[in-house]
């Protein structure tokens, strides 16, 4: 596998063609960014840990019949993933209120919803990511109403083996945004990545957080809270 | 019929009980508000130009088989309506961008949509009214899914029959709100006003605006287009 030329550059990460037309290089950086890109940093470390964790937990996805668009982790940093056409939506699945939702609402956060909660957010940061119902959704002609079903039933399915997955590690998921893609055949897959940059995840015991909140809000050390999440996982302990 | 006591004061409206338990009576202000009540002023003639339009529209509605909350107009401020349980939705209909969808998707404000599209805001002014969607409405467990799409429904067709109304009053209806009630079978009624304060109405020819915009945007003489919208519905020229 020859990595080819820079398709794209985002906050996270870069994306790399390579030899092969329906494979992408994914390469993990160590920048932090929040509020749209208002907030920046960067943190050793950080990249080879999202792109650990990120791989373990598609591979634990697809032992659960959850299929993405990994293929395979190529070395600390890089990924090979299937190459498919991203639709520009943030897909967010929530099981308890927090960040904008709660404020929103005027929820505590961690006050737990009855039901998962998914909603659809346009990726566009001149827009500064809006809301979307779903006649927005039509109206942008984003996706149609059969692919905004398939996408909610997926962010569904992904979200109760998250649940399970992270109930092993002790943590409770809170809420994550996934992507996706359509591929050569229009089938719509989870991309993107699945990460404690992309995850909410609270320590069930002491409630203590695992994840990106850490850097929005300034609560500490970011990368021992992702190693911890990496070595609950499982995950290689030398990172 | 007796004037009871005042149940409700709002915005642009006061809520008296009557001698009838099933039968309230609405009083039209003379004020003007803006910006979750932010702008205000006090305009004469206000309140009596909306009661007298939004009667004539819901006796109009009635023709066309729409039904609503409205008994009759019986003074210059005052109607008499059926006594509903409001739902805490504000329902929108738009069929063209304007005010806040406009700015929220980076439209030009009059561009059409290929379809009409519903939008429900949460009335709730402390928290600025947020924009929902059909989960949020599950999750603050204000409407069922049942009723959602029941609304939705009413709403659509409530806006061809306004559509047809005003082009014959040669103006173009941009986006208007509506409120829902629940009587006390739990069938679901159209309520509230329907008048410039809650619709876009622009002029077909000159695309002059016909509505509150005049106010939230101090763009001149807001009671001579309420009597013009006034006077095309064919209504008392006398105000």
């Amino acid at each position: 596998m020859e990595k080819g030329s820079l398709l794209y550059e985002g906050k996270a990460k870069q994306i790399y063609a390579t030899d092969q037309e329906d494979v992408i290089l994914v390469s993990y950086k160590d920048s932090a960014t929040a509020f749209n890109g208002e907030k920046k940093a960067q943190l050793e470390g950080k990249g080879r840990l999202n792109n650990e964790i990120s791989s373990l937990i598609f591979l634990k996805l697809k032992e659960l019949n959850i299929p993405s668009h990994f293929i395979e982790q190529i070395s600390d940093h890089e990924q090979l993933v299937k190459h498919v056409s991203i639709i520009p939506l943030e897909v967010v699945t929530r099981n308890a209120a927090a960040g904008s939702l709660a404020k929103r609402f005027g929820f505590e956060e961690g006050e737990a919803f009855d039901q998962p909660i998914v909603e659809f957010y346009f990726k566009d940061d001149e827009l500064g990511d809006p809301l979307l119902t779903e006649d927005h959704i039509q109206m942008l002609k984003v996706a149609s109403k059969e692919e905004v079903a398939e996408m909610k039933k997926q962010a569904l399915a992904i979200n109760e083996a998250l649940l399970s997955l992270f109930a092993n590690m002790e943590i409770d998921l809170i809420d994550f945004k996934v992507e996706f893609g359509k591929d050569k055949h229009g089938a719509i897959l989870l991309a993107d990545e699945i990460s404690p940059d992309t995850c909410r995840l609270w320590d069930k015991k002491t409630n203590r957080k695992l994840d990106k909140d850490i850097f929005r809000r300034d609560l500490g050390d970011l990368i021992g809270a992702y190693k911890e999440v990496l070595n609950r996982l499982g995950g290689n302990q030398h990172v």
